[in-house]
């Protein structure tokens, strides 16, 4: 780094997920500007972010259409309140987000971070309960490896990876069945959803890939068996299509995939294509229905984010539905995903180091076999040859925009092949 | 209301702390547009917003200054991650507001809704002991009718109000003081803090003003002995500051005019001038380098939300810093609350139905006497007068922007005094 930005921000920015006493040593991008898929450093350096911002951006940065979206509606009114009031911009993305969500009629309340619509789909799973009177529904089914977010609910579903159990005392137990690692992981999941199926308030999946913990994807087929389970039983079934949600697994959302119809949903990350703070919790009607009641009464959902509805993030939000309609940005991400597949196993695959390779749509994982912090050496020697990417622990994660073209998809591949090769030689 | 804006909005959007079943019913206002410190709504009515649009804007709406930062960072980039990268206007944030917080030395980590940035609060209090291999320092100490948002560990630390205790399977227990509702609640949270502080992770207040428990304002000078009691025990001390951060009592922080110097800060609301979801948790140096260590090691942090550091918000929030400055905002705060002091003893003391009025800069709560949902009825009263007001139930709260005028304090008391007549007429 020829300039001082990397030291002024090490002196007063602390970044997540980031061992701050290597910060530096991690080659970081300090990003000025970016321009479609590709972000230019502050020293004028130029990379493929072939991690859409992590995981955010769908078609990249400085979109025109996305761009002129917040330009017009902060020509109105950049926030208004959500609380016992209403803004036109936001009834507007509702009705177009409730003709795509695989939820019945749906309603949908609004946060900013992922994990705060989590936190949301958690408490009225549990209200849901309370409120037609049911005892003992106070638990939740979630699975091993999940990640649902970093505050105290959203903690207490995930897994116990990532750090999460120094925090043990803070969180609330679950139910736990195996993660997507396990091949029998959701035949699990339904036994014990029937086992328990009475103490449940909901059960909580990340529907096809559990994306961080290492692109883990499940088998299709059987979430039938999840879903049947939780009809049976009764338990509310939470889809957190945080990460998998807005074209990234090849469908709109990764339930239509799965064959599953969530009576919760949450949205976040892509729902404003990579550009703003905006997230979601879509409930079915039924599930609205049982928080109606007296006015200031008891069966009211008592919580409320003050950003809640942010009209410019809504903005950008409806706009970007459009745009992928516009764009057949479905179709792209199914033909560069079937080429991301055949490339990997040409190029990556035979390589030594390389233990799997998963993909799901256009997120995918390369497994290398465990070694002496390997996935940060191949990221920094990709870094190197412009593409930007970040690993989890071995697993270097290829998460391309949605619109990533059949050129950019073989850079990718190519920078890879030749990062791990570097670096294992 | 004449359009079907609000037929629809019932039919697919859910509100925040909003009975949906009495939602229409409740006057909402459905807004198209902004103007300063006005909202027009989707019939083309014009209401003075004096709820700031639930607590953010600082300056209104449609700020030329903000919009302009808003456009101008659209034309570099509107948001890469700050997970293991960085982006030069998230550095200048952090340098502009490291200037003016009241925390040593301190680092900033960013989220978007405030909720989160408390969560963030609270496990890096607990991370802090972890770190220091110390024992038993896993609980928290805060105070009765405290309000510090609504994800589980938030809402932990928050008091029984608001519908929390139903939670409270999920909840994980503190130690509890009294609100400021009690005057000594101060006190004996300083007493408990020596019984109880080789237990504490950290002391949680919101300084100087419940805001949520209806405007109770704590006695200034009790403050230097809670920090004491702190410092002796070790307990690190959190200043919730999302709703009194960035100018709302008449100082840039709560923590100042309390002579509070905390170790961790939680900063949202009127970060971005009430524009865009962003909040903040800033700690000292030694909070910080508790956390340094190896790469990848069980020092880090685990927690970072993919929105954390968003640049379009990142710029709007330098920018607005600026504005508090350029357009001396602390002290129209000042003027404008003394004003509405005057004012208030005048016009609405006096009234029969009234039973205190509690005021620190421009935070201010009206309580009345229990009645027949007899703040929703005089706040509906005061729009048909054209004044936005949101009740905490017989508490009315008036939270002007910083920049209101001396005409539209004025206007406020006298639609305020109206609306109390005609509604106990």
């Amino acid at each position: 780094m020829t300039s001082d930005w990397g030291e002024r921000d090490r002196a007063v920015v602390w970044h997540g997920f980031t061992q701050m006493d290597s910060y530096l040593e991690n080659s970081p991008v300090i990003v000025e500007r970016a321009e479609g898929h590709y972000l230019n450093d502050v020293d004028g350096r130029r990379y493929l972010d072939a991690i859409s911002s992590l995981w955010v951006s769908t078609f990249g940065h400085r979109v025109p259409e996305l761009d002129a979206a917040v330009v017009d509606q902060l020509g109105r009114v950049a926030h208004s309140t959500q609380l016992g009031n209403g803004n036109r911009i936001v009834i507007e993305l509702s009705e177009a987000l409730a003709a795509v969500v695989p939820v019945d009629r749906p309603h949908f309340l609004y946060a900013s971070d992922g994990a705060a619509a989590v936190e949301q789909a958690l408490k009225i799973a549990f209200q849901y309960w309370r409120n037609q009177s049911a005892q003992g529904r106070d638990r939740y089914l979630a699975l091993g490896g999940a990640y649902h977010g970093d505050t105290v609910g959203a903690l207490s579903l995930g897994g116990d990876g990532f750090g999460t159990d120094l925090f043990d005392p803070l969180r609330f137990p679950v139910v736990r069945a195996p993660g997507y690692e396990d091949p029998h992981a959701l035949a699990t999941a339904s036994k014990k959803v029937r086992a328990h199926g009475d103490e449940l308030a909901a059960v909580v999946v990340e529907p096809l890939v559990q994306g961080a913990a290492g692109m883990h994807v499940a088998d299709i087929g059987a979430f039938g068996e999840l879903q049947q389970a939780c009809r049976n039983t009764g338990a509310l079934l939470i889809c957190d299509e945080v990460a998998t949600g807005f074209g990234r697994t090849g469908a709109l959302f990764a339930s239509e995939r799965c064959g599953l119809r969530p009576d919760i949903m949450c949205l976040g990350k892509g729902l404003t294509g990579g550009y703003l703070p905006m997230s979601a919790t879509a409930v079915t009607e039924n599930v609205f229905e049982a928080f109606l009641g007296e006015d200031l009464g008891p069966r009211t959902l008592y919580h409320g984010h003050s950003y809640q509805g942010n009209a410019l993030a809504a903005a950008v939000a409806l706009r970007h539905l459009r745009l992928i309609e516009e764009r057949s940005a479905l179709a792209n991400v199914n033909e560069r995903s079937k080429q991301l597949d055949v490339l990997l196993e040409e190029r990556v695959a035979p390589l030594p180091a390389v233990a799997d390779i998963r993909l799901a749509g256009l997120m995918c994982g390369v497994e290398l076999h465990p070694g002496e912090r390997l996935g940060r050496r191949v990221c920094a020697a990709a870094l190197r040859r412009g593409v930007l990417l970040r690993p989890l622990g071995d697993v270097i994660v290829l998460m391309p925009p949605l619109s990533v073209t059949n050129e950019e998809i073989a850079t990718i591949v190519d920078v890879l092949a030749g990062s791990i090769l570097e670096v294992t030689a």
